[in-house]
């Protein structure tokens, strides 16, 4: 799928020594070249705060912040869900922003084409992989996009709880900077039920508090 | 085993209206609280820089890279492994950072008391959360140190791999800015080539290269 001379020189020469079948040999060197570009998620950032709010959260930590979540929630989704696949799934939810960049989930106008974006980005990243491994991770990608199945809609839930959390640990502070209502949060929050009861309970927990702590507006 | 007074007021007053069994609720909050400190991974630096040279990594970025890593390269590993248990492994390996800080892997001083420093760290970090779930994280921490099953050695073979990569990638910066030559670099990787001979070979090509173009000391 790739071009192998795409990859930066120093992995290329790196790869030349390499004793391994020419089949394998390529494709671990897609693999690493796209872990080479994976390494620019640490440089998108989110409107979320860090929870001790010293800046801007990046996706490569939300995306490490998802897993772990997924790795220990997974028990509270309504319907079962596979606790391997939930975790793979927040690994890679957000990787497409690397060409598409974050698009803040309270933003109308971004929202407009953040599916086509996406969908560029995922067909050019994805397909820096080997096939059928590409069609692997593009296919979770999808999946969680769709929000139809158990793990989907399990990731969606911790997704939108992890930024809500920051919000109230630092004040409201990102709902504060974009003017965010409660009843937009609400809104844009009401499918974690689709996912898990109890983590809904808590996200309309969370609401209440920022509503009667000043933090969002009612 | 926490203390569920510890956690944020905030997070409490969200939990209070959660319709679960009490051991249910006092879970869930333990876990969300768990998940507040895990935050303070992406406050972490490491020697590494990201790969565009901007700045230094953080752990929680590490570890995101490290568990994408994993997904992609399990297949390299010498002797058959359990994918999700890696990639759960790598998730969560340098997690005890949050108390015991980086050690920088070539810093002989700071290696000497690092096991310690570990271990009392993962005695509170692991103890927030519910006894068998921090008890299963916790022996996926330990495993991983002793470095013995086929899991623990892919992922020391990966942990070793992505901050070399990065070092090619910006120059060698990292080595320059710590004095560290080939010969060091060899020896702190040797241990790649127990978890995969594919990756140690992409490793010492990873070294030579370096060294030609004088990014290393030989």
């Amino acid at each position: 799928m790739s071009d192998p001379d795409a990859a930066p020189a120093w992995l290329r020469r790196a790869c030349e020594q390499l004793e391994l079948p020419p089949d394998q040999h390529r494709r671990l060197l897609e693999q690493l070249q796209f872990l080479v570009e994976l390494d620019q998620a640490k440089s998108i950032l989110r409107r979320t705060y860090l929870m001790d709010g010293s800046r801007r959260e990046d996706t490569a930590e939300h995306l490490w912040h998802a897993a772990m979540a997924a790795m220990l929630l997974a028990e509270h989704s309504d319907q079962p869900v596979d606790p391997s696949k939930l975790v793979a799934m927040l690994l890679v939810h957000d990787v497409v922003e690397i060409d598409a960049g974050d698009t803040f989930v309270y933003d109308a106008d971004a929202n407009a084409d953040k599916a086509e974006r996406e969908q560029r980005a995922a067909e050019r990243l994805f397909g820096l992989l080997p096939g059928e491994q590409g069609a692997r991770l593009r296919a979770l990608w999808e999946e969680h996009e769709q929000r139809q199945t158990p793990e989907a809609r399990m990731a969606a839930a911790i997704d939108r709880l992890l930024p809500i959390m920051a919000n109230r640990a630092t004040g409201g502070r990102a709902w504060r900077e974009h003017g965010i209502s409660s009843s937009q949060v609400r809104e844009v929050n009401a499918h974690v039920g689709e996912g898990s009861t109890a983590l809904h309970q808590v996200v309309m927990g969370l609401i209440t508090g920022a509503v009667d702590d000043g933090d969002l507006t009612d």
